[in-house]
């Protein structure tokens, strides 16, 4: 049954903490009980296609590094990467996948052929999923490698881009419904510009709107269930993208009235290209109620690109999983990898490892997030440092009974001289450190 | 009636472009006619007290630099500062000046008596305004140097310290309009957070949410009629400001139904600290119909803090003016020089020659923008980019009257398969060479 | 004999990992032995007089927040810091301490009073160290704060300058020898500068260079033992400082003939702001020889500028310790805070915290890399990698027994074909999951 | 003769700054005097290969825009981009071209064959050149995109990828004397690493070193006049490049005595990626004498990777010009384009747009910072402010007749109390901006 990529190895165990074998999870234990609540279904793992079955190991100054057998652009192909893919899933114990309709089969000469292609690819993940029990997490359309898309798609200065943009979600969101996926993802790699000497920039952000409105109007003619999902990047490839930063694209959806209807997929790298952290996206979106779904990957905090590494600091992670829970665990949503081995990292094993020791590090953040939600370790401080708000004057200052004028009559009547308290960083710092 | 500070400068020549007399103007004609209007209608010029008159030339490794005949704590010293102040807005022929409460009268021991010698103060500037003629673009509160601000000021977890700042901000906006000035700025310097450890977001932005409403009722109930300003920025003095950059704000001001009564003041420094450029800010703004004033200046690329420069590269400039000339130019904002000396700038000559410097930069710039806008050097390209979108079944898609599925029915019908086209980006960028 | 500042506190206790007591090591237990040596003279705690006792709280935006008894000018306050500072110092139980002459004693009208006054606190100094066991890990000369160093010390244009900090540094070198300092140290932050506009680059790193070298004389001279460091810092106060990195430093060592004479000083916070890992600094340093000693800290990586926060990343230090143990440890070098508290971090408490964590942090840091060098557990794979290079053919092309020809010969004599190998990445960031 | 590529063009006139035709020169006249030289022999252009006929679009997420009728893997397909390439460099008229052995022949399945093929296109050249009387700048081996470097050349684990790479730059070095070319380039793009966990950096040092100077020995023995240069780079296609900067890579000449032997190729994005101006580092270049050559482009700001984007801010590039001739101009260097097209600037047209704007912008720029040079514009100030280390005083403080001692004996004696003076920034920027 299996392909035989990965040699003997058939399924990876979990060893416990103390284990050496790097084949085997050491924190990752999917039936774990955490907060009341399976591992595995907290952390929902999805695999990726795209990075790690579709990238051959190039970069801007070099060229394929890996050699995969099912590099090439035949139908044929494209089944011996699924399998292999649903070899690696099923090694791992991943209950989701993900992936772009470019990643899993070859582009045709015609829209019409690349959708049939997708549909066949689909017929054979069906069979796959039936047999494994893998679910999809979501699906997407990639609308950013083709040339045609060099300029953007809803975006694009050229109609017929659009026209084909929109055909293109049209026929991912229709084989992500029929696969059972639980949510649809726009990432708008080419929604932006190059230069503003070339840009209408409001009339851009118009198509992008208009186009995200009817993919939403599609999802609920066809009574698609899942959550449609915008991943915020602000650059690269284009100089500047539309969906900046979780803050921005909540501005874009209050201004389509889309804001109920679209969530976001949040990814560590992108926060940092932004300028924040992982855990600031992460609870901006859960305060303003569009939080969906991650994508697990970390940057370098030296390089100014998306370096896509897989994560391995464990303090960071656990702080992003006090945000996921905190913002209640993902409900559609998951923990996708979106994360891609280095280039130099050559042989089927290094993919395998790289997956083992990303997940393992998810399990123990996740776990370390967990403790502190029990303890009430931030919670607990953070209550008592806003408990004056909980007083009437207070509170009416926030509910609307009170104006600048009554206000200033009370700070004159009180002689109000408010006095600065300790912010205590480090000792919520040390306390994190703690249970990381 | 001169305090002497400056020597004997008096007032500021236009002396040509081919002047080298260092305290004269080469470009800055307040009357030259430019598109129509007179370049000083333009440019709208104002100095702020802030950088000019009160900065003493401290870095975070160094103390005090500049050694000025009004530094000190006194009411009297507080009036040769202002002396000092008209002085050079008369010389520099600048029709604005803007300034923050906290630059103009020394801090009192309590709220009452700081609001009082705020009031003497403008008694004090409205003298000086009728004699002078200088007007009043903006004025602001400073809600971020004094220690009772460490943790913010609307959005602290302390509730006298909203309050507080609620009453200074309603003396601040009753001396802006008794002053006639022509907008309210805040700038939100501490509402933000060191650490997402003690920080609840969405209780914060609330605060900040309320704070906003009722300064928008306030105006409103005084009779204000100028605009108020937020100014975007993204981080320093702390790690994170909600007033991110433009794209952030709207969003905020959305949420909060302030978005046709609020309207942003752009900085170029604080754009470049949020991986903007400055034309970006201002055209999205101008995009998203929030539009309000600049502060000119300059950020170091290669540093990482905001470094306010005196603004000098005209190229940059005459993008940044294109902007504003595309949005329709000021209404009630204007050119704001946030700008500092560099600490080693002694002398009072450096002051003068700053100011004039990029006042004539300002002027450099507009007069190459207004000059591609009479030629329609960009807009013509860029009709000729988007005419597809001209044809009805372009506009079908964006009016609402197509669906995703209509889309692909007449991708699949009419075979499309788009061909891309040229972006031209460097043939565009040397026709802007044309006119800088 | 305590001051009070602490309350209670007068020591803090080793109370093991499971310890939930804010104010007690979890992890520093002095006396265990790591790699057959106590952990004490591993770490080589020092605590800087610099951030914990002199800075105000102040930043670019906003003045002083921390209140502290011994704040201002007198020599009498000098000493009450000093109480309270070896106060903190015992109750931390650091073998050692830091100072700028700026931070222990008031600046005095002359030159010649300045230095007396740091004679006298160096006498006051001398008892406490007697009373305590407390040692001097390094002295060091303020030579950026005060507005004569605004142009530079020995870069300065004006020789005075450069005579003034001569003196200066001598006079902090003797304070350093009389007691007992194992290290003399010089940051350059404002040996750099604002603006190559004014600026002879050639001619000031000629300055540096003789500056540097009267030091190293001077040191032989008078028989001071320790060695003497350069910190590097690429920025910050000024545009550019001259000590950008250790690989700058190395090679102003090497054209002034020092290299075997200083050593460096290197900070966390500092190699990022030059684009580099702490890490990357500490190995490169080794690898050139110029290994000294660390100033530990680190920065926050979404702000551009020196942040100076307590370290608190256990897997990032762990990698910083493994590249001190890799060089072989410290030898005169030490662990010195250079770290500050958040300006909201009021309380004399925060201040303990703000250490303990530190401090913690450093030992967990240090097991870990302990471990990781008695399990080879980077050294076997690196060994595995380089092991083409243990070869005879491959040992001749770097012995200086082979040229470009007979290399070419032998590429086609023996048709050379490089396969890749691959690099493991993932699998080694697992491993070092595996530690911290 | 012509291949037709560029239609009906054939060579681009000089028209003079108030042409407004895309396809004329504005200010770039190769025979117009400038400073007593012809301008071309100022500039020295050059055009690469690499960027302009070998790179088909792609970014890291997106694949080939441009369709060249000689792209492919031909000796065939070779010829023809060769005559294309000297159809543009005659067009434009610049004196020189540098080229990448990849650049120009396809690689073979042997070392062998590779450089026959090389060997093969440089008689190809050879004619071209004697027809056209263009001369080659530089070559260059491409030791980076090939699979077999994917961990370094020089610097690699494997000895027999040394060996490859030691075989191939000979064959480059051998080819480019042939030529005449008046340089020969190194630029070290995987010679760093991904991951200091799998690197021993001293190791790798040793290994470059060694190289390097393998490269100057046979650069004697076979009698090659041209200038050995390397061309730093902080990062990007790796995380971390050992020739990160020209002061980290005076540190290496110095390090293996090669510091008479080698200079430095500097490209102003590679300037900007290590956190410096381009200015910058012409001028440490200059004043550690191994300024060689330049790589003219620019890169984007706001973006954190190499965008090579052509030059277009007329003011930055004066600064770059001055720096060039304050160190006594080009002698074997020259202005190589190494900028490549937006990837949407699909049209012939748009290459031969952009080098012409790029080589107009490098004529403005050359031209203010010559008139900058004549009068003495910064060359006067700078004089005077440090006009102090004249004095005989000050002399014997560098001069090594003084001590710490000394100094300190005539600080007190005299009682020196150095005053500040301004710095000038604003003054001296102004002033630069009269000439720009």
């Amino acid at each position: 049954m299996s392909t035989g990529f990965f040699g003997a190895i058939d399924k990876i165990p979990f060893e416990g903490k103390d284990s050496t074998n790097p084949l085997a999870f050491r924190f990752y234990d999917p039936n774990e009980m955490v907060l009341g609540k399976r591992m595995e279904d907290h952390l929902r793992f999805a695999v990726c296609y795209w990075h790690s079955f579709v990238w051959p190991g190039g970069d801007p100054f070099g060229g394929q590094t890996f050699e995969r057998p099912w590099f090439g652009d035949t139908m044929e192909l494209a089944r011996k990467k699924a399998d292999v893919a649903f070899d690696m899933f099923e090694a791992l114990g991943v209950p989701y996948f993900t992936f772009h309709d470019a990643d899993v089969r070859p582009e045709a000469d015609t829209f019409t052929e690349s959708r049939d292609r997708l549909n066949a690819i689909a017929d054979y993940f069906q069979e796959k999923m039936d047999a494994s029990g893998i679910k999809l997490l979501w699906g997407t359309a990639n609308l950013f490698s083709h040339r045609r898309y060099m300029a953007g798609a809803a975006t694009n200065p050229d109609p017929d881009v659009f026209a084909y943009a929109a055909a293109t979600v049209k026929s991912c969101m229709d084989v992500t419904q029929r696969l059972g996926g639980e949510n649809y993802v726009l990432w708008g790699g080419r929604e932006g510009y190059e230069t503003l000497l070339n840009t209408d920039m409001g009339r851009e952000l118009d198509q992008m709107g208009r186009f995200l409105s009817m993919v939403v109007d599609y999802k609920h003619r066809i009574g698609f269930k899942g959550t449609i999902l915008i991943e915020p990047k602000p650059q690269e490839p284009t100089k500047h993208q539309y969906d900046y930063d979780v803050g921005t694209i909540y501005g874009f959806l209050k201004r389509y009235g889309l804001e109920n209807e679209v969530k976001t997929n949040i990814e560590q790298g992108h926060a940092i290209l932004a300028g924040h952290s992982f855990e600031h996206e992460l609870s901006l979106a859960a305060a303003l109620g569009i939080f969906g779904s991650i994508d697990m990957n970390r940057n370098d905090y030296q390089s100014g690109w998306d370096t896509d590494q897989f994560p391995n600091n464990v303090p960071e992670m656990a702080l992003a999983y006090l945000e996921v829970l905190k913002a209640g665990g993902f409900t559609t949503g998951g923990t996708n990898f979106d994360a891609k081995l280095r280039r130099q990292s050559l042989d089927p094993e290094d993919l395998l490892i790289a997956h083992i020791g990303g997940m393992d590090c998810c399990a123990r953040g996740l776990k370390a997030a967990a403790r502190m939600i029990e303890d009430k370790a931030l919670a607990g401080p953070l209550s008592e440092r806003y408990a004056g708000w909980d007083k009437p004057q207070a509170k009416s200052m926030l509910d609307g009974s009170m104006t600048l004028e009554s206000i200033e009559k009370r700070v004159i009547d009180e002689k109000i001289d408010p006095q600065p308290r300790s912010g205590r960083q480090e000792y919520l710092e040390n306390l994190v450190n703690r249970y990381v």
